[in-house]
């Protein structure tokens, strides 16, 4: 069973770093830092082994988004979760059927609800009362309907970071399992004539490394689809577990294969369908950072540095927090190599920062790196998921390029930002102009 | 002495919020939600006390940049820190007077050097080796030069967040005093031709509460001034303190007024320059979330509400950590009003959470307000700094619009971005195009 690995890197004859058969300076010099770079080959081949393992596979988009790799997890075959009107339009736009569209979301607006109800999309997973309330208004009257999910807190917690932890009580998060909510929204749903209950949805958290979790959840789900019919008649043909999947950062990380995962729900999901005289439903995930994580490296370049005698050595890149603020924001941690000098051995650790003003922008604490001089070509691996898509313009930062790399070509699929971009949507009232 | 406040709010005959005169109610329905209003007087009151408390007051742009607000900045007399090169445009298109602005960052690049000389900006704050090297290359043979300030790190530990402490040693920024590193610089800036060392820089923290780091650190750039003019005959007539005056966020904290910062730093100034028989460097600050933080307030709509019995009750509203990462990035505490009842007492403690796919998604803990219902709209207040400035597109949300108010007059100053927008940077590769 392969994994998800970003374990390995390759090297060229020059001792460059290689990107999906494309030279890491080159790329530099010609699409400018920073800038993303996304292995389309490692994109294709995780998509592959999410459906080797699972019945239904649908991209959590919010990972990363970008009308190219909606195209790409299209091509793979693979559904989309997207959670706002944004992305929505983001994969409508790039021609995404609107019948592997799963709309997520905890406080989706009606508009957004509307939107995605005249595009046909498939699936709405309803996050709470509210949601089936404006469904009901949305849907009364028109002509087809819609096929829905029901969003569940099943009370399982994940060992992950506070802020990525979704499956316990305490969350802002879908009908909460435990006490009867759940079953309400069911009955509830019954008495709307538009819509139609599909399955089931839960999601425990994110960068979670192991399967009982998700073993645990597939096993509550079951419990409360055996519930769902015995109060309602009612047999639903699909549980989807959501996403989570933990990938590989540095060294302590052990991402497991889709396939154990696989393989340790379709047994609990076997077993208790036997035990409840069910028919086995569809076993969805939604592999968001499993994805893409892995598949991403952004390209810096280094300018100055700092010594401070006996304390640190401080390295600065050109990018920073405002294109990846989750060494910021979770204390997440990444490993960074020379592109242009792969093979140079460490020789010094040094902490790499980024340029926003501000001392919480770092990308890297302590890297065993060689010793680095301005003009110098790092690379942070494992950036794919979370970076872009958390992107700012803190600073004034123009938002970096990305590039789509396969065998040694390389494609731009988001175009950099430009100073002239960042005052594109401000304006000045007349009151305040020079002179007035 | 008057201090930056935002502890009072003014409400109209209907019961709503009242912001620059205008009905927030009214803003809400014209601009729509998430909506950043920005209250002029405030800024341009807020300016004027930092003025009658400091010979010189910068903007510290980061804060919030927009090219309506570098007018409103320079209209009240103020000089402008920016931070790069994206910061200096949007300076520049406003008509901001470049001999006023100050030049910081810890990592310019070459190009944003050029940019800055070729614009004639007054200052540059040189931050590190590097940076002098750059600049000696790009003045070389120019007629002008440049005014430069040196940034120096004074080792003082401010009381504040891990993440925007700035003053201690181990710092990305600056060239470090203890361990003669200043010094080295001063020399090395004497020998650059086209380089006038004008004076230094220190900036010891955010959102900082006391007097005394400020005195310190005053005392501390004084006590160089004396090395400098002893080692190079340098006599320097400006010291800069930088920003991090601490503002009200929520009960507890307890701003000080910029005078009693003024009158604490004049008298540290005034005392060694008569130890030291020098003449009195001109005493510069750098405020920026004091100017435009207590001015900002953010209004959202109510969406879907989540009870979850014995546990919480979370209100989701329109927007989130897309538009004010601060919580989940800081834990920063904000209070909030009932926009639309703000007459109407605390029914219940709330939970208030964006539409984020994330369960990191807060805006407030544990908020005290009316019984909310779907549709209510909610004011974060004192949002004016870090929030717009730190915004994304995550979940690929649109930014906000913001609204710049006074004496009942409501102006767009940043249009809100649309789905269009959102894609378009994406690019597709011919190959990957629909039927390709």
């Amino acid at each position: 069973m392969a994994s998800l690995g970003c374990e390995d890197i390759q090297v060229n004859e020059k001792g460059h770093l290689l990107l999906g058969g494309c030279d890491a300076v080159d790329l530099a010099g010609e699409f400018g830092t920073p800038l993303y770079v996304i292995d389309e080959a490692a994109v294709r081949r995780n998509c592959r082994l999410f459906r080797q393992a699972f019945p239904r596979v649908i991209y959590a988009s919010k990972a990363l988004m970008t009308m190219a790799i909606c195209r790409l997890v299209e091509e793979e075959g693979l559904c989309l979760d997207v959670v706002s009107g944004g992305e929505l339009y983001t994969a409508l736009a790039a021609g995404f059927p609107p019948e592997r569209i799963y709309f997520h979301g905890n406080n989706k607006s009606r508009d957004e609800l509307a939107l995605a109800l005249e595009a046909g999309v498939g699936q709405i997973v309803v996050d709470n009362f509210w949601e089936l309330e404006l469904l009901a208004g949305l849907t009364e009257g028109m002509g087809r309907g819609a096929d829905i999910f029901l969003r569940v807190t099943p009370g399982i917690e994940a060992h992950t970071h506070e802020y990525i932890k979704t499956g316990q009580i305490d969350s802002k998060f879908g009908f909460t399992l435990p006490g009867g909510q759940a079953l309400q929204a069911v009955k509830a749903v019954a008495d709307i004539p538009g819509l139609r209950l599909r399955g089931l949805h839960s999601h425990i958290g994110s960068q979670v490394f192991q399967v009982q979790p998700y073993a645990e959840a597939a096993g509550v789900l079951m419990d409360f689809l055996d519930e769902v019919r015995e109060n309602t008649g009612l047999v639903l043909e699909e549980i989807n577990l959501g996403g989570g999947f933990g990938i590989y950062y540095v060294p302590g990380d052990a991402p497991l294969p889709p396939a154990v995962y696989g393989q340790a729900v379709q047994a609990v999901v076997g077993e208790k369908a036997r035990e409840y005289g069910l028919p086995e439903p569809r076993v969805a995930v939604e592999p968001g950072r499993s994805i893409v994580g892995p598949a991403g490296t952004t390209l810096y370049t280094v300018g100055s540095i700092k010594e401070i005698t006996g304390v640190r050595r401080y390295v600065a890149v050109d990018g920073g927090m405002a294109d990846n603020i989750r060494p910021a924001l979770y204390q997440a941690r990444y490993r960074a190599v020379l592109a242009n000098r792969v093979y140079d051995g460490p020789q010094e650790v040094v902490s790499i920062t980024g340029k926003c003003c501000e001392s919480g922008d770092m990308l890297i604490w302590d890297a065993e790196l060689p010793a680095l001089k301005p003009g110098d070509l790092v690379a942070v691996l494992c950036t794919g998921a979370y970076g872009y898509s958390m992107a700012s313009n803190y600073n004034r930062l123009p938002r970096p390029a990305m590039v789509l790399v396969r065998d040694g070509q390389a494609d731009r699929i988001v175009r950099r930002e430009t100073y002239q971009d960042l005052v594109s949507h401000d304006v000045m009232p007349a009151r305040l102009r020079t002179g007035s």
